[in-house]
């Protein structure tokens, strides 16, 4: 699943992608087409995207092909004829691709990837390319908006356990990672991305000793250099003072308490109060780790309460972006045998043709605003975002690293003047469109409404 | 994945299981512990859950172990010893799971499984049969909800594009199947889970062609018997002009024109319309189906305002239950060495030790109540929910097929009565705590309470 390909993941797709195509073959419709991934719309609160999980579309391109099993599935359906089946028995991606590095900031109707190639090839990718690339969008926003509350204090993915599935899980970390989050604790993650990996005690381990602070010493034992003390099974104060004691207890045989974990209650009131414990008990360096139902909206108001935390565990509500579960992605077909095309669908513009992103800094290098344009076009004084990073199918150059798109999204990030970082409400960044693509799309949408209604 | 085995996924774990279980180890702590599995809350509008997922959970269990390549990894991270890298090479659960079988209605605080094994095999399962058991679950609730929505109207799930991520996609399929939808677009999920499978062409399929109405005539002629028109590509009123006269086409060569399909604008208006048109045509028994961001909501909605649909597709705010993306699932330790544990972090009970539902029937055999009560007991008149379905590490029997779960959820589900069906704030089902459990309770809290604060 983590490197999920193209031939495992071939029948990963809608069945109408596959009568489709079984059409265009029939009617021998072969032409080049292009299909623009774009989403349509802010959720709440959010005023930009960060570009996420090219990687995996990319891969599932390039891999492409249909197993004799998949074919023989296909086959049972009844649905499909036998010369159909022997086309898809040779498929392979054979098109080109333009995309948004990973890391990259993008808005709503901005193309984050253009696929272009025989219409069959880039139709059937439909699925897949939006499934992979709306979820490690999706929480690499929502992590970037909550490193954003945390400011400098660091986050940890806490997420796994309530995934929507396995690959989310693994995903949420690799998408957090690539936001600015300092690691996971998921272990699998830790090891197919290469991922800082944090973790120390859940509850249970508490419960399971005779007392609190057997397990504290019983933790400290094993983990003398890793020793992060959850305290609020019972009692957070209560648990602190033991901490304490336990703390000391180490001091006293050369070692250091690395931390203490809250995970319940009234997280401003209790860290503070935790932090002038462990101070006038001469640990001021023993930091305060938080979580329990955190993302940007609690962090931010934990913090405003005056929190003395030093770092988050956040879990939940980033990992399924609890209050925005979904983008309104979508990959349509803008242009087929030479010609743009749009659907007038009520209240759904699609941009027609080839496309490009050109964007606008000010003097002091932050992003000033964005012009939609047709690929072909050049506006003096922009930079051009889309790249081309495949052809004939294949990788036009070797992916970066994950933490090389980790570094470029920091430095993106800080080009984005503040107040569109705002948490809530923020205001729009100014997204145009080129005069020669309005001027293509009103002759577009004059066309199709004179021939179809 | 779709087969996710414990051997695959030794790793997909927090990394504080490992840490606990290196200190168990280390405290040769190795004692029978009981892990009760159960939701805290119901979010938003919820008042039943659907259990879903056992099936991966006891696969997972069945097949746990660490490959080489994982005990590497754990070793370069340098956080554990060797002779625990050495007892994880043999490790293998070998404990026993009481659980409610898929398709079984339970609400909060219910166990929903309970695993009991050697501490270390036990909590190291925590982190997969959360994620597994929490997303079949959510979404079998939300399927369960969009039905009572529908009634007596064919579902189709069309999520897979927007699924937070593969496994979701596989999953959401499964888990809407059991409980009651008909079908799945996603043809893998259709292979894997031996599920129908739907689907005709999307918008991109008709801007393609040089008009709509060539486009139906394609698609007609390449699946004369599957022939369901997509008709708001440009409008859907001439677009459902041009589906009768395809239909019409279709009707003077011998065949017939399945439906016509909606995605967009005011579902109710139109398919009144269309019906309509269709009826008026002498084409009465061609079926419309519609899409386009339905869930529970948006059908009770548009079925109030007359819409004469007869078959939705039920896309992404089901596919992750977007109103409620995640349940407060918790896997928490309540027996060690024989002795019942609880924790008492702040607004959160777990009640104590193993338990058994105790399900009370009316006369006319509809659900009355639960109780919640210790796993020995014996509560007259009432049927035990939790079945052993896993011993020494095997399962007792073959778990049953999808479609017989899905035929026992349909069963239980009919002795629900309506008014826990509501969509919007349901009373609250009856579920009591027995008197031995909540003795038990009240003891093992006064205990703990002296003893830790």
């Amino acid at each position: 699943m983590t490197r999920a390909t193209g031939e495992q993941y071939a029948l990963l797709t809608d069945l109408y992608e596959l009568t489709m195509a079984a059409s265009y073959f029939e009617e021998d419709m072969h032409d080049e087409a292009t299909f623009s991934l774009f989403i349509r719309k802010y959720p709440s609160d959010r005023g930009y995207f960060v570009a996420a999980g090219l990687e995996d579309a990319l891969n599932y391109l390039a891999t492409l092909r249909f197993a004799d099993d998949d074919l023989a599935y296909l086959e049972s359906t009844r649905l499909f004829k036998k010369s159909f089946l022997d086309y898809l028995k040779t498929l392979r991606f054979t098109g080109e691709v333009w995309a948004l590095p990973e890391g990259s900031l993008f808005f709503k109707d901005e193309p984050i990837l253009e696929v272009t190639g025989p219409i069959i090839e880039a139709q059937l990718a439909e699925t897949f390319i939006i499934n992979a690339i709306n979820l490690q969008t999706l929480i690499a926003t929502k992590a970037a908006r909550s490193t954003v509350a945390a400011g400098p204090r660091r986050l940890v993915d806490f997420s796994l356990r309530r995934t929507q599935g396995i690959d989310a899980g693994l995903k949420v970390a690799r998408a957090s990672y690539l936001a600015g989050f300092v690691g996971t604790s998921n272990v699998l993650a830790g090891k197919l991305y290469d991922l800082p990996i944090f973790g120390t005690m859940a509850h249970s381990y508490i419960t399971s000793f005779a007392s609190e602070i057997e397990a504290f010493r019983a933790f400290a034992r094993a983990f003398p250099q890793n020793t992060v003390l959850l305290i609020d099974t019972y009692d957070t104060i209560a648990g602190a003072r033991k901490a304490i004691q336990v703390g000391q207890e180490m001091a006293a045989r050369g070692q250091k308490l690395r931390g203490v974990r809250l995970d319940s209650g009234d997280m401003a009131a209790l860290s503070i109060e935790v932090r002038r414990l462990l101070d006038e008990a001469g640990l001021a360096d023993v930091t305060i780790f938080a979580s329990g139902g955190f993302d940007e909206y609690k962090i931010a108001r934990t913090l405003a309460a005056g929190a003395k935390i030093d770092a988050f565990g956040v879990g939940t509500k980033m990992g399924v972006s609890a209050d925005a579960p979904y983008f309104d992605c979508a990959y349509k077909l803008v242009r087929y045998g030479g010609r743009p095309v749009m659907k007038l669908s009520t209240g759904k513009v699609t941009y027609v043709d080839k496309k490009q992103i050109f964007r606008h800094y000010d003097d002091q290098g932050f992003m000033a605003g964005d012009s939609i344009g047709l690929r072909a076009e050049a506006l003096p004084g922009t930079a051009p975002l889309l790249k081309p990073v495949m052809a004939k199918g294949k990788l036009l150059a070797p992916l970066p690293s994950l933490k090389a798109s980790r570094e470029f999204f920091l430095q993106e990030f800080a080009k984005l003047p503040m107040q569109y970082k705002s948490l809530a409400n923020p205001p729009l960044y100014p997204v145009t469109i080129s005069p020669a693509l309005s001027r293509l799309q009103a002759e577009v949408e004059a066309r199709v409404r004179r021939q179809e209604l």
